[in-house]
């Protein structure tokens, strides 16, 4: 049975090659790739896709997990073996449901739409993408009634990131956390506002380059094994464990939006480097799911990145970066500024207290357009809307609104949700790391985030996705996930910042 | 049968897909990817070229391309589809007698030596290397013996580069070559030298970089459609016609070393840029062969780029770039020194007299590695015995010795001749154009290059591999490879810059 699982392993490595070639592929296509690239590069990615999942649903596969199946039952529910075959089993299944013209097809769309993604938001034009954005609903729509009989028609999108996790469990949670989000907003917008003049000065583009790279270099981010570059949208991405790239763009007059960005792209590719090495080549080679992945990004971009004790240590540094910009503004105030709580446009710049509000919006408007209630043409509108009504400002044009975000035109509809579902697990995870390292605050102080990412490392990264992401967050915190901690802490930082 | 012939190219065109993903994951590792990133990188490679491989020798592909051999003898011979079946037959016969695993162990091989030639490069230290080329030696000879009988033990690897082409076909031409240089070289050698010290100078990296970038601008490299990178070593790569991209290195105290390996590159891009959009994601989108492509990247760096036509028009926008290190050098001066004979080191910066010399030793060596009579150990010290005996000079390290070029790390072995090969052609391609284009070299003097592009276009380009590289000579030129045209070039522009 040891043969053949390593023959099954070599088979399946073949084609984790083959995704992390797309991966690269699609790296490429968002970094340095030419334009008159877009058309061949479409292909390309197509085939890969399409031969990767011909290769995952041959009948060989099939019959070999049936066998593995029972072979897994012999062994510890915990190992690798154990749950690789079972990880492979449901990957397995899900994926003869769907045929690979359609995989093909998916992976060709995609390709195409981002690079329309880019010009419509380049022009602030959404009929440049609007027909590309139909055919995507359409192609999603089509994925989900492979998997009928279904519960709601967005849980099989939402499955494909969050492995087990089910609509209405999301909206329950949702429903939980929302009400009380709203109120701290309003209890917030009551208060003396915020000043943060000072971070729309011109700070120059290498500088704050260097200072991020400085700060995730300080977090243990291993650049043996990565690198950052530059394009539209951050993004994370890897060819391998040890091959975890990242990206930011700079924005001269906001300093806050490459720092925050590197140290979220920062916080998932830690994840990535940090898994166990003998997962190497496994579909266990990933995040437990993206909301697990997020509770990383955010955990490090928010927990750490937006806290007191990180700018008593990164302060000065950047005071000394950009002098005439911050040298006479105190460290107290650029704290707060930093977490100044503003209804604005743009999510990847919210502040936390807004940030789960722009979320809830996109997944409304996803479930919607799922249901076939809204259609892609109406969605601007339903877009500002709904701006108006949760956060009540108005996008002026489609780039600051309905075309901010790639993940459409990559076809991730169903991924939205996993942001706020991090926030809440960063949270519950952060509570457990400071019962179990009492000191990590003045640790923090200090520059030092050794014991912080050995933690994450220990509890976290190494499993991959041995674990689906509720049984993850359940073996370490002992509860699932859960909006309450996140309400606390919010409620906590917000009433020292503003008084409330 | 056209529907026959579309399912056949479909299933070619994700052949090819797979190809130009490789491609790219090759360009990456030799512009981007962290150290990390080799190990999972090489696996990728080797993934690829076997299913490539799987692909392209299928029993339906052979039953196939039997039935379509048929219906192409109903066609115009020369017409894309017939050539297109052609070529396809004759790599389907080579590839059947190579095992997947083979094609496979030989990508992962390969990738991992190119990893380890870049450090014994760094640290001139061939003991690095050379338990890689050996085992690359090995699988180079294992190749060769599938194709037997064959009428020496080289024809397979030269038949990858050069269709066709025989050893004893190269061995006569260079025989007719080679005595001819040597007694040239002797002839300079014995004529007063040509100064160039100020070439030697610091020139600053980046106005370097943008010199290069102006010069292939101008020559009609398409940006929309490629991007230069850095590199150790320079080279050209593409992903479709739609994206061909070049790299370069930068030496500060060598102000040629960039420009011409930029012309250089940007030759053979032109030339995959200039494919008629019509052959794309088939076994004809590429160059008639590798000597074909050097014919076109040497025409521009030497027959373009070291005319005195060329500087003419750009020294003094060089001398303005780098007024300090040129602003009292005259341009005659410039121009003999670019030219200056000189027996050195390095292939790559080596004079067009002197050049050919390199690629002859090389071809020794190789075919006497294949043939057995030279084992890897022993490389180094035959290296420079060799470059002793038609040098006469001795490298002191193996890094500006047998470490200087990255093709036999990436199991390149039989692509050498075709440099010097190259040549030759250029000089026959050359005289042709210059019948058709009696004004050339004033245009040249304006800065006009689009006659000499267009015509290469039309003659050369746009055919991609429909043609085997003697037979597109001869159609072109009315005569096959020949040394002579480029011999009497040779002693032409040296006896006006020499005073033989």
């Amino acid at each position: 049975m040891k043969e053949k699982l390593a023959a099954f392993k070599a088979e399946m490595g073949e084609i984790w090659d083959l995704y992390m070639a797309s991966s690269l592929l699609g790296w490429d296509q968002q970094t340095y790739m030419p334009p008159n690239g877009a058309v061949e590069r479409s292909e390309q990615l197509a085939t890969l896709s399409k031969l990767a999942h011909i290769k995952s649903t041959t009948p060989e596969v099939g019959e070999a997990l049936e066998e593995l199946k029972k072979y897994a039952e012999t062994l510890d529910p915990d190992s690798n073996d154990a749950r690789f075959i079972r990880r492979a089993k449901i990957e397995y299944d899900k994926a003869t449901r769907v045929p690979a013209e359609k995989v093909a097809e998916y992976a060709r769309v995609t390709a195409l739409a981002q690079e329309k993604w880019v010009q419509a938001r380049a022009k602030s034009d959404f009929s440049i993408f609007r027909p590309h954005l139909e055919r995507i609903v359409e192609l999603r729509r089509e994925y989900a009634d492979y998997f009928k009989p279904y519960d709601h028609v967005y849980d099989p999108l939402l499955d494909d990131f969050e492995p087990g996790l089910k609509t209405a469990e999301v909206k329950g949670i949702f429903a939980r956390l929302r009400p009380q989000q709203v109120e701290l907003v309003k209890e917030i917008a009551s208060r003396p506002q915020v000043e943060d003049d000072f971070l729309h000065l011109k700070y120059e583009d290498q500088k704050q380059w260097d200072f991020g790279v400085d700060v995730i270099t300080r977090f243990g981010y291993n650049w043996e094994g990565g690198r950052q570059d530059r394009s539209a949208h951050p993004f994370t991405t890897s060819f391998g464990i040890g091959d975890v790239r990242i990206t930011t763009r700079v924005i001269e007059n906001m300093v806050t939006s490459a720092l925050f960005s590197t140290m979220h792209e920062g916080g998932h590719a830690m994840y990535q480097q940090g898994l166990d090495t003998s997962l190497s080549r496994t579909i266990l080679a990933n995040g437990a799911s993206m909301a697990i992945h997020e509770s990383q990004s955010r955990m490090w971009e928010n927990l750490v990145g937006r806290s007191r004790a990180f700018w008593k240590f990164f302060y000065p540094k950047l005071q000394s970066t950009f002098p005439t910009q911050l040298g006479n503004v105190p460290m107290e105030k650029f704290y707060k500024a930093v977490n100044k709580v503003e209804p604005s446009f743009i999510r990847v710049e919210a502040d936390e207290a807004t940030y789960n509000l722009h979320v809830m919006l996109r997944l409304e408007l996803e479930i919607e357009l799922m249901e076939g209630t809204l259609k892609v043409a109406d969605l601007p509108e339903a877009w500002n809307n709904r701006m108006r009504e949760y956060l009540g400002v108005t996008p002026q044009k489609d780039s600051e609104g309905v075309l901010q975000d790639v993940h459409w035109s990559g076809g991730m509809i169903g991924y939205f949700p996993t942001y706020a579902l991090g926030n809440l697990v960063s949270v519950q995870l952060w509570e457990k790391i400071n019962q179990e390292i009492p000191d990590l605050d003045s640790q923090i102080e200090q520059g030092q985030f050794s014991a912080l990412l050995d933690w994450l490392r220990e509890n976290v990264h190494r499993h991959g996705s041995k674990f689906d992401p509720q049984e993850l967050v359940q073996r370490i915190t002992g509860s699932k996930i859960d909006p309450q901690p996140y309400v606390g802490y919010l409620r906590k930082k917000y009433s020292d910042i503003y008084g409330l």
